[in-house]
């Protein structure tokens, strides 16, 4: 059986990013259990075994060997200059898991499956997770104002000045101001694209994308040779709002995309930061609309922007915690959980003294909570790498 | 004894306007009982006292008596083309009474007395209490800039134009730029100054005050020749905010006196309404400081405002409310009050089936909730004028 690492390449392969389905099989049985379940086509609805058909047949029927999936992955990101990491590894951003908190039947803005994702292409020198431990995002209009780029280079050279990570989106306008004022600050920056790694989209920013690969990271959940598409920046959003400790959106208008992030870091109890602007400027329109909604703070300055998203050193709040909400029983199972090596429900069960049927029961769910990993051979502690098989690519 | 009327002249010439302890001893006894007790020094304060013997002296002694003053005061009225108010007269707003629910142990941002004034300097057409039953105030900061001025100018064009009343202060920058705008849209607006009716303060804005005291109303409660002082324009405040359903402030430095407006306006639970502005003007700083303040409403478009302090037909929705808070014994007391005839609180009692001792403790609190209203005579209801002796100067 494949690795999990191995299985999360393939997986990522095989179905659309955010597919909630797959994210809930992978949860429950572990990734290498899901890839065979979608390889045999077994309880799957009819949606997603679609979608895996018409990806294996796409790429022949022949590759669909799990080994040459991945290896043909991490040989190309290799060619690139790029590396892939995954839910299995240790430089995957907890964070991300917060993201199965956002239900597709609720007031979802993505409108569309919101799961993590299940690889990211990593372009720079910069370790994902640590970075984006202390991370703000400063997102906005394309066709920003003077005023409003003036705001966002002072917004994220203040904040990378500070020891913040400022995450973007690397697109025109407050984006790319973004960027340039964190690293003109010598801070660290990031760019989530909504492309391949190896697209430089828009053209206009191709230096600073450059600039940004060589000194912070460039990411992207889409695979190399990726054109940008509309459903893809919205995809692309949910990552920026669930890796960050709040979202500043400088300018936008009625429509601007950047609501769509805002509204994600929302839903995600992340801070949600708005800047004013005048009532006569068309790219204020949108951080208007934004400031009457509730939970939503006006900011004006980094300080304000601090105030909100806490100090660097601080663990990064989260909108989940979910060792507030077990009961007794799950705690005492978790606590009977093994941190680095893989248990089987019936002698965690025993360790804890409970019924194998509350166990088997109640391990899936803390599971979903990202508290224990499920994998073939068991479950283990979620946070704790495993300490014989290091699963790293 | 004095008409009512006459007692709140002479009381409105006896002590600082919002003094909250004369406040509460003319509701407890009555305008005229009240003043009785002033010009005898029975049972106040030192401070009362003392403030009320400086005028008494100021005035010489021999004008202390009651009819010279009244007198005295109307005639200076007709004099200035001119006309007095007092909360015995039809025309007077009930929403001021509101003031009464505004501690001075509060998080008083006006800092000084703030019971209702007694009595009020009009010039104009209008009838006041018809005027301000639907209006809203838009005030801000006098060194406007030109967006905020433009601003200022539309909203209140456009309120005036649906038959609201623009209420301000007659101050350079956003408040004559707001009265400016209700006049050219052939709509009514109020100017509540901090001075004498027969000032025009500041001279910059003569001409227009001119036009407002024609074709709209100057209100004060300053008698003519008073000088305007800043503790008067703090005190001025709480007029515009008492008076209208709202107020807008346009543009506000940090330390702009309109702040106190809306702080006054949010003490009320009067819609508090702020126009964003760029963070980089300083004339928006306030107007941000306050939108990170809890009930306040961020307002871009008339329309949004008046989504806030409902239509004109409407009745005024005042924070007080006191009919929700009446007991049974009390509502069945207030039931038994004659509405155009004072009674004495043997009779109500004997009308309303409980005790006199009841009647007699539960009345002066039914005065206090501004619901009924105690004369030399006992008691009649409040917002009835009485029947016979019609008060008005």
């Amino acid at each position: 059986m494949a690795t999990d690492r191995t299985a999360y390449l393939a997986l990522a392969s095989l179905a659309t990013p955010g597919n909630r389905e797959l994210g809930n099989l992978i949860r429950s049985t572990g990734p290498a259990l899901a890839l065979d379940r979608l390889l045999h086509g077994s309880d799957l609805s009819p949606e997603l075994t679609e979608a895996v058909n018409a990806r294996l047949s796409a790429a022949g029927r022949a590759s669909a060997r799990v080994d040459r999936i991945a290896d043909g992955m991490l040989r190309r990101a290799e060619q690139l200059g790029a590396r892939i990491v995954t839910p299995a590894d240790e430089e995957w951003p907890a964070s991300l898991h917060d993201l199965t908190q956002i239900s597709s039947h609720d007031d979802n803005p993505i409108r569309r499956d919101t799961d993590p994702p299940l690889c990211l292409w990593l372009r720079g020198p910069q370790r994902l997770d640590v970075t984006l431990q202390r991370s703000v995002s400063v997102v906005g209009a394309r066709a920003a104002t003077g005023y409003g780029a003036s705001v966002a280079s002072e917004f994220a050279y203040g904040l990378a000045e500070r020891g913040w990570t400022v995450v973007s989106g690397g697109a025109l306008g407050i984006d790319v101001t973004a960027h340039r004022g964190a690293l003109a600050a010598r801070g660290s920056t990031v760019a989530v694209l909504a492309c391949g790694i190896d697209r430089a989209y828009p053209a206009a920013n191709a230096a600073v994308l450059e600039q940004i690969g060589a000194e912070g990271l460039l990411v992207t959940e889409w695979p190399p040779g990726t054109q940008p598409q509309k459903a893809q920046f919205l995809a692309r959003n949910r990552i920026i709002a669930a890796t960050t400790r709040g979202t500043v959106m400088v300018e936008a208008g009625s429509r601007s995309g950047a609501r769509n992030t805002l509204a994600c870091a929302r839903l995600l109890q992340r801070a949600a930061m708005v800047v004013p602007g005048p009532t006569t400027s068309a790219m204020s329109v949108g951080c208007h609309i934004e400031l009457r909604q509730p939970d939503t703070v006006l900011v004006t300055r980094v300080e304000e922007i601090i105030e909100e998203i806490g100090s660097v050193n601080q663990p990064a709040p989260t909108g989940h915690r979910p060792y507030e909400v077990l009961d007794a029983l799950q705690a005492r199972i978790l606590d009977a959980v093994q941190p680095h090596r893989a248990t089987r429900a019936e002698q965690i069960a025993a360790a804890a003294g409970v019924s194998d049927r509350d166990a088997r029961r109640t391990l899936p769910l803390l599971a979903d909570l990202g508290l224990v990993i499920a994998g073939p051979n068991g479950y283990r502690r979620a946070g704790e790498p495993p300490a014989v098989h290091r699963e790293r690519g």
